[in-house]
């Protein structure tokens, strides 16, 4: 394969007239397929059959230390969903607490109490002239929304295979007071499917911010959405609790968790973990906020999976159902875009994205062009703080939702449109 | 019965010797019982059996418009759901978003958003010298709570049979701007069990508000609670949301409700309901703060009721297991106190609640007493804001819990308490 750099202008000129021609046929075919969000297959949610026979009306729906999970009372959650969430968070059952059936509501909230009554007892953020926040991007677009919502200040911090820039993140928090928080997707991220390396994660324990009431927002979405059964092809985290609690900063994190993408994406239960003194925070709120969460739905997952092991044979059913999707992907970018010097992506070992960069500049006719024939990705520049990719390169991709069949056919007309995009692009400057 | 104010000293002195002695042999008895919250008893929630069973994992769970519940999207509740609130709060179903398993959360979330970003385009809250609410009262002491929690002026609007003192209400909400709110809890009143009037509903619909973002609080928690069958037992309120349209306020309010004391209190589902612009200013957060409710639950909640008759018929089922309860509080009430002038109490048609009113500065000592002798009430006070009742003379009794009979040896300890202590108070004054 040459790369197209080195092609002449009229190699390229030919190239784009083939690729025209190859793009408007691709039109004809009508495709219409969605890559846009990070919803689980059908398929997947038919993994889960039985969940909802796992409780009925002859069990006592009774938790184990008694509690009638069908009346009101207990604020954080029954003991053994605190188990549940507590491993697969890798944490202890005491620094967890289960809500809702979405950890983003948890986040949203977190912030929202970050403003009207502040972190731990210091100044409520909406009393502060200015509130910022640090966004490793490309990541987690709802997130930027959270903070944006809020009217917090985002800075991006440029994310590598190692996790985000260290350096840069120390400059920020230990010496800009109005440096609250990051929003972290420590394993498997959102979008890049990187994970946190050991040295990452000990300098985020080791921050020494400027602001006492600065937290990380890590969210350990992916926790056990491995892709591969072989032990090497799985990515693994240090616990941030314990690190950053070993480097004198127990109360710096929270994390959250959810079996939106275990069970149900609309019917699962959500957690998150946190220092005692962060915990005794939340629920001061929490007790205002409501009597309690839906104690039913906890216990249905806890009869469900019997136990984490339980979980994590589950797991491996999903990756089975979410492999042949990335491969396919994979293969159809590596076969048609191996070696042209137009793009780079990731091949991760985990999560629900792919990452892919294209020459600065053309993501957004890139994902322009493959909606015009039928094939929606996530908007360009999502991945990015304010929906703004500086280099205009960034494109997610998420192969949960279709057919390994259709990923293949989606990702045919994509490094189509990748391809002549580039060429255009390319032939401005010659 | 002779009143005690009529006694002599003498007839006093007897009278107290005689009910010391009672209360001690009562304390000997070794109860055990709890009339604090308004939670529904187990027999009640058997009343849901099958409710786990109305979904199983043969259902398409496919929502009516195609939408399967099972995975994410749809952020203001599937159709059937809409439907099933809003005839349940007779509304229609385009002025409904339905939530997750508690009205609570909702009531919350629109305070802490009004603080956070205003209402309809309105100064935030947080960025105002004063918020005011008014507070009927008795009220719900988890109304006060939020208000509180957020810092808000909670005012005292006295209560009566047709709702809260309408005179007072329309000079503070016509005149002062700071005034943002008012709870309210229409329909069989916690604690009271009154009912607003035709003419009480007409008169807030006709508020002309000094602040543009003032917010009726409408909790219509009991909408369907009721606690007789014969029609002529039946409160019904007029429809705030048309009153208000009416009269030319049709962003005035917001009603919830919820599923809590209908199927399980630990696993309902809540709605609300309000104007189209009201509700797309709430969607303007909701779709930032969550990905969508649980829709599995709230699928669950059609299938189990099928439709609106269903639930009225269950909710007949409810009436039958809490009469008994409540005419067994009100039997021993009017046996045992009337005539005596030491207390006046209500005889609600639902709801969950009885209100007491002992002499003024009794209602402390009197739960102290029923403590003392292992009968636990709601907290003298609890049912004002900030937990002060200026009289110390009203008492929140809620029969849901226990058994008729152990509601009717509760209650005889509770008279024998009233007895010792206005006997007590009347003798200071002799």
């Amino acid at each position: 394969m040459k790369a197209y750099k080195e092609m002449t202008r009229e190699e390229l000129l030919t190239l784009k007239a083939e690729l025209e021609k190859a793009y408007e046929d691709a039109k004809g075919k009508g495709l219409k397929l969605d890559m846009s969000r990070g919803k689980p297959s059908p398929a997947q949610l038919d993994l889960s059959k039985g969940f909802l026979d796992a409780l009925s009306s002859e069990d006592t729906l009774k938790a184990q230390d008694g509690t009638d999970t069908r009346n009101y009372g207990v604020l954080d959650g029954i003991p053994e969903a605190k188990e549940l969430m507590a491993e697969i968070m890798d944490v202890s059952p005491e620094s967890v607490i289960v809500c809702g059936n979405a950890s983003l509501n948890i986040m949203y909230d977190t912030v929202a109490r970050s403003f009207t009554h502040g972190v731990n007892g210091n100044t409520p953020w909406c009393k502060l002239d200015k509130v910022k926040f640090l966004c490793p991007a490309p990541g987690y677009d709802r997130h930027f929304r959270i903070t944006e919502f809020f009217g917090v200040e985002m800075i991006t911090v440029p994310m590598s295979p190692e996790g985000p820039d260290m350096d840069m993140v120390e400059k920020y928090v230990n010496n800009d007071e109005s440096v609250k928080g990051i929003w972290c997707v420590p394993k498997y991220s959102n979008p890049q499917g990187y994970s946190y390396s050991d040295a990452t994660v000990k300098r985020f324990a080791a921050l020494k911010p400027a602001a006492k009431d600065f937290r990380i927002f890590w969210d350990n979405a992916y926790a056990i959405h491995h892709l591969y059964e072989e032990s090497d092809r799985q990515d693994n985290i240090l616990n941030i609790l314990d690190e950053c609690a070993k480097c004198g900063n127990p109360n710096m994190v929270y994390e959250f968790a959810s079996t939106s993408k275990v069970t149900y994406a609309g019917g699962g239960i959500s957690a998150v973990a946190s220092s005692p003194e962060n915990l005794a925070w939340i629920k001061k709120s929490m007790t205002v906020q409501t009597i309690g969460y839906d104690k039913v739905n906890q216990l249905r997952h806890v009869k469900f999976f019997k136990n984490f092991d339980g979980v994590k044979k589950h797991m491996m059913k999903h990756a089975e159902s979410m492999r042949p999707k990335f491969l396919a992907v994979e293969g159809v970018l590596e076969k048609e875009l191996g070696g042209l010097g137009i793009g780079t992506w990731t091949n991760p070992n985990g999560g629900y994205f792919i990452s892919f960069d294209s020459l600065p500049g053309c993501a957004k006719q890139i994902v322009a062009k493959c909606k015009e024939a039928g094939v929606v990705l996530t908007g360009a520049g999502a991945t990015f703080p304010y929906g703004k990719d500086p280099e205009d390169s960034n494109i997610r991709i998420a192969p949960s939702f279709p057919s390994p069949e259709e990923m293949a056919q989606a990702t045919d007309l994509f490094v189509l449109c990748v391809k002549l995009v580039s060429v255009e692009k390319i032939l401005e400057s010659k």
